[in-house]
């Protein structure tokens, strides 16, 4: 076993009835899986995410970092996967600074559900200018979207995930898929921290929608480009040309928006 | 104006660059409005959430509600929306209660992003099973769908965002739009406290797909039928089953699949 890399069968069979033509049907079909995972950060349960169970310790780590909490491979000690029972434990170098952080969060969260947001948005003004000199081709834009397109094969069989890949230029490095638009993100960002590639010269595409979220999450990583075959929202554009990232959307077969820094865009 | 019910436009111009069979164009375009709303709680700064600028005081009394903070319209005082600067002030009646409520979830919290989840998942074992006799005929539901897909505007103009309704068997009577899954049901839930509306009766219609928060979320209302046109999680099944509810993804044309309580459509 790799870091964080178990495979499991992400879809589950279940009892349904079919309607088509007001005539029901007793048939199996196939639902994506969705489970609770658990990290625990020095011992400490620090949050349940709900996921598809597999790339448990990417996720783990990729959240971490979205997060501010770590800062890359170097800030982490162990990493332990428990897949069957939803749990990864995560060991940092690192603890005073860490628990300071922890800390400062849990009086700025102080409700439910805040803290990511609103801590990040916060973060992301700090955030250096994105001034990466990554030169793509709108063709090539089209055929990694495609590409992707080609692997999401979860989503052709059950409708219920989303997709994310990281890719240069010319190929695809990584892909995930997630019941949640962040997750498949941050396993993404996970894997590239556990294999120490930098973000500062790549590609991040993503079959959701993107929001503001997905933007700083960007920003922090010195991501230069963000595809996705849909929508941004306005304060993701906003973001985007405030932080230096080229923002490109409704990407699908020979069109693309690009809504921020086209000069990345030949 | 009614509480909550500031209608704002929910769209934005923003200058883009169009590439299409690699022609390059700057248009106009509208994208969809993400904005930030700040629930305060008897003065207490309890959440920021994301969300399209509209129905602001249904989403605070709605997302209070789904979060278990409030019970019903006796438990609020008073209502101040500032749609301008994206704030809602919630006064609510019974305090002690409610503070320890907000000092339980805080400590359960105790991280970022993870209180709304977890607690709610715990929450949802002591849901009542729904017993609703409400009895539906698939063409009504389908219908249903169809009305839904009329309404839907904002998404036909930017891509962008969720929709939810609360129907009953032949009519809607409430409709929402949001960048988020979660905001679209809870301006419906916000929207049916403050006009004293029972759910235990009605039909959740959604565009997005059903998650396990989702089910949790009518659970508690006892609502007895969610139907969407996208797919349901493995988990979403599961608490379906457990807590009572009909549960119909895929509703589309003239089709639809019941994944749970299949009595209830006839």
């Amino acid at each position: 076993m790799t870091r964080g890399d178990i495979q499991y069968d992400l879809t589950a069979a279940v009892e349904i009835i079919r309607v088509r033509n007001l005539e029901k049907n007793k048939e199996t079909d196939r639902v994506v899986l969705e489970t609770p995972l658990t990290i625990f950060l020095n011992d400490y349960e620090f949050i349940t995410l709900l996921c598809s169970p597999d790339k448990l310790g990417y996720l783990a780590v990729g959240f971490l970092r979205s997060e501010g909490l770590i800062e890359g491979a170097a800030d982490i000690e162990k990493i332990d996967v428990d897949g069957e029972k939803g749990l990864v434990y995560v060991k940092t170098v690192a603890n005073d600074d860490l628990i300071n952080k922890l800390y400062g969060k849990r009086m700025i969260t102080s409700g439910c559900g805040k803290g990511s947001l609103f801590f990040n948005a916060l973060d992301s003004l700090q955030s250096k200018r994105i001034e990466s000199p990554l030169q793509v081709k709108a063709e090539e834009i089209l055929k990694l979207v495609g590409a992707v397109q080609d692997k999401a094969l979860l989503f052709k069989s059950t409708g219920g995930v989303h997709s994310a890949a990281l890719a240069e230029r010319d190929q695809i490095l990584f892909y995930s898929e997630d019941i949640g638009r962040h997750n498949a993100v941050d396993k993404i960002v996970g894997e590239c921290i556990l294999k120490d590639i930098s973000l500062e010269d790549k590609i991040l595409l993503t079959s959701g929608r993107i929001s503001s979220e997905i933007v700083i999450k960007g920003a922090k990583l010195g991501l230069p480009l963000i595809v996705s075959r849909s929508a941004p929202t306005s304060l993701a554009v906003e973001l985007a040309r405030e932080t230096g990232i080229t923002l490109v959307g409704f990407a699908r077969g020979k069109r693309l928006n690009i809504y921020s820094h086209s000069v990345r865009i030949a």
